[in-house]
Formats: structure tokens, C-alpha cells, sequence
């Protein structure tokens, strides 16, 4: 059928072609552990596979498919591989990618609640759910001054944070020059991203110092920061405060940051992209203290460790009014009863586009389909084998542990006992090039006190005890291997 | 096989539902003109039938499947019905779908070439092809200087656009207090929130003046508000061009508004969200005069009228220089050995978020499952059923007509004879509510000129001549009723 003018996609057709694509899907979850995790490609091979223009005529799905395999695979990087400890983890699952499909198939836009009531609410409803979930506060929640919405990553989360930040502050729409911004070199990198687009300056990115064992943002010396900043007349304007940075998984500690931040009527925006979810665990919680009666804004990515696939962001504000006054500007064409009436949510006002998919499906799917109590089997799991791959390292005399690792990740670095620091750090390259090459595992790396560590993101759904001690193993062989050439 | 701990959906599981729910859509793409087009809900319906809480236990796929059309249904609003008349299309068709459903699959994360190398090239491929369809610049593509990058929509386009504008004005770590924006009143509300979320104020923001009739920017006015500007030491950062506003498809003369730009080393981007796509087709390629000179940066939504589901809009830059430099930021966890070779893209350099899913497989499969000559079809199918709308509009003695239609989008009002303009603006308002209300053809408004003026935006790929024809009849039968009562 395909080839001829005016060629949709038939819904026989789609019936048919659907179902072969999820069997193909099917069987490459089935068969993951096949693929080399990181794909062994060079740039420009998959360019290389690929013709220069567009087809003049259109194809078969046979023909469209068969492609997916011979050109697109080897390029893929396996992030749902059990042996993807790079990064996070990103989960995908199951009842989430039935959730991206129906989104597809329905093709709704969610921009107003007039053009989808059901993305609006579902939406609200959601987040309201995981707010509870994650022992948040009821005053975040849709139906109290605040309010969460699915951003499509922590990214945006931390502009439009710092946008209503600004708002609050008097400078949306005002000189922003003296405005400041306090992160400390553990937080992400996002964060000084968004106050590039916003117009903060370098200088006025302050980097506030952290604890040298912790690595956790210390109060005291944001307080001395801000306070020199209220004397010199700049506008203390947001503090981000980190719950699991990404280097580490360092705790900033929220309350006694909120308490500077509430002195001085600074913003506190709460980054916990990768921990936050972690909280649906009771025995979690406590990584949330001082959240609830200080933050500001709250991000967590469902997308990261929570079996939702990406893009799902979820951002609270504890009061929605910066938010929607910053980011709000209604042209006629976009006017309606509902939006007038001022009884609805009109999504696009909480976000930088204005288009938006109906990502709640998904969220709504996962929660449904695994329950609270699976998803804290989930979140369990990948605490539980965190600590005992840790075990196994701390026991262990070639390396060295970061005893911090009350999520997924471990830290860790060979000891190279005979090599100057810089024969070990090249070392130490060496071995995290040799494993990821392997195709077996993937690990990224950090860099801790001048030190590279390389850490290891527990978390994918198919990961098991099984796949961490063989991880483990491979890790020690490679290292005793490197070591015995180095000796040669 | 729900509701027990850590219980994630199997490989047959989700060939099962997969293909249960790969049915539904089918079902439902075929059945869609059984829906009415606009959600027949108020504010609160959908988030009354759903629980307070998220589930304890997990439930079955066929509890959720079965909520989808109790509880979900009721509230969606249906873009791809084929009398969605309103706003601008937002196509989705079955290659798209299942491009979607593959990335979701795969769960493959493209913020490096490094995490995703095929999700890195396949989108310079695709985004290649796509500029040579609109016969674009070979200079844009991404082994040139420039390139191009899919984003999740136009506004975020908008603002990387400005960011890029910024730091080529050295105002990206700087006080952007003297910083200008050039619009017009008919420019998409985004560039202002753009502006706005940039730092820009509101009376940096020029509105340049409209001619009358096209609606369509002036060039002079531009050079008398840029050249004022830069006499009084302020710095005109960016010029917004738009192909096809949002309110009636007006044409800014890109040629003579991007020859002030050059004169004055302002950046021009070009805002062809709507329309741009329509240059697949040669006989429309005329739109794009000027572009290809004097455009910095350009944007088209694939996702509004090229059969490509939403978030699929395509940026291009004419040296990505300026946007790579000002949206880069390195951490150590982040550094890899091929982005410190310099021989690949980074596509989260060219955006907001880090995080970004495979988007490219979708805008690969459309292009390939229609090919160039079944999306000229399409565009084609979409004008020249706008144009035999326009000609029943333009006979018809009752209704006046926006001359200008050049895409899929017709412009009209009711004439109202007997009438206050007042009493006029009311009825018309009347008129779009009844039709709306029917559920039968959904539209939307603009104001011209003062006067409240329907929109009747055709593209969806389902829609046909006598879909249109009953839209056209549908809204003469309720005029004239209206009319009727109004003269009882």
C-alpha cells in the first residue's frame, strides 16, 4: 500500500504493523542481555548506513523495520541492559510503554484544559498521588496553593523554578544583574544552565562550599554568602539545594539551607531528580527533612529510578502564583470560557513550550500497575544491592569505597598501590575504557577530591543480584589484569 | 501476575497487552468520528472519577485498559478527529505512532553521542533530509556549518534561538538590560515568553508595526525602531520573523525584514511553525524567499502538518557556533572521549533539557513510510481543500472572508446585517460556542482588525472533502438559526 499518494497508514494496517512491532519490542527485552550495553560504534557509522536524502517514494513497514535492525541497532546503547550501571539508570517498563502508545495513538494536545481536560486532570491527579506517595506535603498538591506538573526534565523543572524565583523576587521583569543564585560544585549541572538562559551572571552563580567528607552544601557559609550579598545590595534570588547529587548522591541539608533561605526570603528550589522517588520508601523519608516546610520547589524524575519512561519530570511549587504569573501570556487565540473562568489548570502557564503530550498516561499506568507496594520493592532492590556490592568492595584491599550510598550508586576506585596519583588516575581510565569497551557492563565516572571514581547506578528493572556480583567480578579480573601489565 | 512485590510486566506480558492495546487504537483511529470532537466535560468531571490515592497493589492491565475508556474517554478532546478544525492541526499517523512506541521500547537516552549514538545520527540524517524537502540551505545541514535539532516545540526553539542571538551579541554572561527583541503584534506568543524567561523586559520587547491588510511586518518600521535603538545605545539582539502566524497564516517579508538584520548585525529567526513544512511542496517553496540569505535560525513543527506526532519540532541554525557555545556546560560526569574528540554532536548542548528520548525514529519512519511525494500529497490535500472552503465563504453572501489563505487555515465571520458591531461580536461568539457545544466540528478564534474572526484549520490526515463540506453547511445552518432567534 505504501508508495502511493495521499498514504496514511490504514488502521488494518496499523493493527498489523503494531503488532509486529511489539513483538519485535517484546523480543528485544526478552533478549537484551545479546547486545553488547554500550554500543561499539564509531562516529559516523550509523550516518555511514544511511542514505543522503529523504526517499522519493514511500516504503514498506517490512522494509522500515528490517532497517531498525541493520541500522539502528548497533548504534543503540543499551539503557534498559541489566548491565547499564552508567549515569542513572532510566527506567523503562512495561505498563510505561503501553502509556507512551496510547499517548501516541491518541494524539491529544494538553496545552489548555480546554484542548484536553482528561491530560489536564489525569495530570493533576498524578502528581497528587505521588506527592502523597513520597510523604510530601498535602499543601503541594493540585487542589491547595501549590501544585505539580510533569516537565520533561529537571532541567526545565530548575528554569521554571528559577523564572517564578524571579518573579517572586520582583525581577521577571527588572534588571536582573544583581540577582544571585547559590549552588554549590556538587550541583548539577542544569542548574547553572538555567541562570546562563536567565540572564544570571557567572559571577553571580555563587558557589557555596561543601562539607569535605559529605560533600553536602554547608549552611554556614551560605549564610555568610547571602548575607555579604544582601550588604553589597544583590538580590539573594534562589538557593538549589541537592537531594542525591549526581556525582555522589550527596545530601544537602535542606532544613538548615531552608532556615538561611527563610531569613533572608531567598527561594529554595529542591533538586532530588534521581533520590526523590526513593521516598515512596517509609524508611526513605528522611532524605526529604526540611523539604516540606522550606522548598519552594521540588523536582523528582519519575523517568530516572521511578519505571517511568522519560520524559517525566514532576515539579511542585508550594505556592503556584510566581509560577503562573511568570510564565503566563494569553493571546486571543488561545482564549476560552474554561481558561476565563479561572476554575482549571492550564498546563502550558507551568512550563516553557506550550504543546504538551499526555505524559500522565504513563505515570498513571506505572502506579497503577505496579501498586505502592512494588514500586518500593523496586526502590528496595536497588538500595539492598547497592549495599551489598559495597560490602564486597569494602572488603576488598585494591579498592577504595565512598561509604556514602543510601540509594543505587557506588563509588569506588581502584587503589593502584604501586602508582604516582597520576599513573593511577591514568590507570584507572584505562580500566573503565577496557571494561565499557567490553560491551559487558557500563560504568561511568566521577571525580571525588581530585581523584576519578568510578561509580556504579543500580536500578534498571532487570537488573539482579546476579548481573552486580558478575559486574563485581569482571571489575576485579580487569584490574588485576591492568595491573599485572603495568608490572610486566 | 499484579499486585505482588516487584512485579514488572514480562516480556509476554507486554506482548499480550501490547497488542490488546495496539487493537484498541486501531479500533479507535477507525471508530474516532464516533466521538464528539470536543470533550463534552466541565472543569473537575475527569478528576471525580479517579481515586484520592494511588493504588496499594498493583492492578490488572485489563482494570487499567478498562479505566481508559470509563474514566479517560469521556475527557479527550480529539486532535486527529477529522473535523478538528481548531487552533492548527496537530497530525499524528501510524508511522509516527509506532516510531514513538519503538523509542519508548528501546528506552534510550540521546543527551550524548556517547549515551545514544544512533538517536545522535539518525536526527542530523532526518533533520538533512528535511531541509533539503524544503529546499533549505545545504550550509544548515549538520556537516556544515550550521544543523539542525529536534526540539519538543517551537517555544522551546524560541528560546534556545535567543540564547544563541544573546551570546552572539556578548550578552549570554552579561547585562542584558539593553538587549531588544523586535515582534509584531501577530508574532506567536512564545517569543515574548521567551523574551521574558531570557530577561528581556516587556519595553525591550518592540512591537513592529503590521501593514493593514497582509497583517504581514514592516521592514521600515523595523529600521526606524532598530536604528533609534542603537542611536540610543541599546542592543538589537533579535529580530522574530514569522511564515504563517498563529492567527491567519500572515507572511513577514523575511528578505526585507532579515536585510535591516544584516545592515545591523541582529539576529533574525524565522518562526515557520505552522507553515514551514508546506515547502515540501515546490510550488510553495516561495514562502521561505529570503530565508535562506538572511535567517539565523529557523523553526518548523513536523508535529502541526507533516503526519508526525507531537514533540517533533525542527530547529535549524546557520552556525551552530553561538548556541553550542552558550548552552554548554561541562561536568566532570559527563565528559567522554568522543565528545572531547570533537567529532560528534552533543544534541544536549542544543537545548534546555540533558535528557532527551529518540525522537528522530518517528520523523525517520514518516519520511520513509510516505515518502517525499505522499507528503507533498498531503500538503496539497490540506490547501486545496482550504481553498475550495474559501470559495463557498467568499460566494456566500452572509460571511466575509480573509482573502489570505495560502495553507490549510481559512479565516471568516458572520456578517450579522442587522447588527451593532457589539451585538456582532457577541453572535459570532454565540456561533463558535453552539458549534463547539455540538461536538459535531470543533473551531477557534482570532480578532482582526477588532472583530472576532473563526478559524477553520484543515490538515488532519482523516479529513476530507465532505468533512469540510459538513462543516461548511453545519456553520451556515447555525448562523442562520441564530439569526433567526435573534430576530424573533
Amino acid at each position: 500500500m505504501s508508495g502511493q499518494a495521499d498514504d496514511h497508514m490504514s488502521a488494518e494496517q496499523f493493527r498489523a504493523h503494531g503488532k509486529q512491532l511489539v513483538d519485535w519490542i517484546a523480543d528485544y527485552l526478552a533478549g537484551i542481555e545479546s547486545h553488547p550495553v554500550r554500543a561499539p560504534v564509531r562516529p559516523g557509522d550509523i550516518r555511514a548506513r544511511l542514505p543522503e536524502s529523504a526517499p522519493e517514494h514511500g516504503e514498506s513497514w517490512d522494509r522500515i523495520q528490517a532497517d531498525v535492525d541493520r541500522v539502528i541497532m548497533p548504534g543503540i546503547t543499551h539503557w534498559q541492559h541489566p548491565s547499564f550501571f552508567a549515569y542513572f539508570p532510566a527506567n523503562a517498563s512495561g505498563p510505561a510503554i503501553l502509556g507512551e502508545l496510547l499517548s501516541a495513538g491518541l494524539g491529544a494536545q494538553g496545552m489548555l484544559w480546554e484542548t484536553g481536560p482528561a491530560c489536564t486532570e489525569l495530570e493533576s491527579v498524578v502528581v497528587d498521588w505521588l506527592a502523597e506517595l513520597l510523604g510530601l506535603p498535602a499543601t503541594w498538591r493540585t487542589d491547595g496553593p501549590g501544585g505539580g506538573v510533569i516537565q520533561d526534565s529537571a532541567s526545565s523543572a530548575a528554569l521554571v523554578a528559577l523564572v517564578a524565583a524571579l518573579r517572586r523576587a520582583g525581577r521577571v521583569d527588572a534588571d536582573r544583574t544583581a540577582c544571585t543564585v547559590y549552588v554549590s560544585a556538587q550541583t548539577h549541572s542544569s542548574m547553572a544552565k538555567a541562570a546562563r538562559i536567565a540572564g544570571i551572571t557567572t559571577p553571580n552563580l555563587r558557589t557555596v562550599d561543601v562539607d569535605p567528607d559529605t560533600l553536602a552544601m554547608r549552611p554556614d557559609h551560605l549564610e555568610e554568602l547571602v548575607a555579604a550579598d544582601v550588604a553589597a545590595g544583590s538580590v539573594p534570588t534562589m538557593v538549589c539545594a541537592t537531594i542525591g547529587t549526581t556525582s555522589t548522591t550527596a545530601i544537602d541539608p535542606v532544613g538548615a539551607l531552608g532556615e538561611v533561605c527563610s531569613r533572608h526570603g531567598v527561594w529554595l528550589h529542591v533538586d532530588a531528580a534521581y533520590a526523590g522517588v526513593a521516598a515512596v520508601c517509609p524508611e526513605l523519608r528522611w532524605i526529604n527533612d526540611g523539604a516540606a516546610e522550606y522548598a519552594d520547589s521540588y523536582v523528582t524524575d519519575p523517568h530516572k529510578w521511578l519505571l517511568t519512561n522519560f520524559d517525566c519530570s514532576v515539579l511542585w511549587v508550594a505556592d503556584r502564583g510566581p509560577l503562573v504569573d511568570a510564565l503566563s501570556i494569553l493571546p486571543e487565540y488561545l482564549r476560552n470560557p474554561a481558561t476565563a473562568s479561572g476554575e482549571v489548570i492550564d498546563y502550558r502557564d507551568w512550563q516553557v513550550p506550550l504543546g504538551r503530550r499526555f505524559r500522565a498516561l504513563k505515570l498513571w499506568m506505572v502506579m497503577r500497575w505496579y501498586g505502592a507496594t512494588s514500586l518500593r520493592e523496586h526502590i528496595r532492590t536497588g538500595v539492598a544491592l547497592a549495599d551489598e556490592l559495597a560490602g564486597w568492595f569494602r572488603e576488598h584491599e585494591d579498592f577504595a569505597l565512598l561509604e556514602h550510598h543510601p540509594f543505587g550508586l557506588v563509588c569506588f576506585r581502584p587503589l593502584w598501590p604501586a602508582l604516582s596519583h597520576r599513573d593511577a588516575e591514568t590507570a584507572t581510565a584505562a580500566l573503565l575504557a577496557r571494561l565499557n569497551d567490553s560491551g559487558d557492563l557500563y560504568l561511568s565516572h566521577t571525580n571525588i577530591g581530585g581523584r576519578t571514581t568510578l561509580r556504579i547506578a543500580i536500578g534498571a528493572p532487570a537488573t539482579t543480584r546476579e548481573h552486580v556480583r558478575v559486574a563485581f567480578r569482571r571489575i576485579e579480573q580487569e584490574y588485576l589484569a591492568l595491573r599485572e601489565e603495568q608490572a610486566a
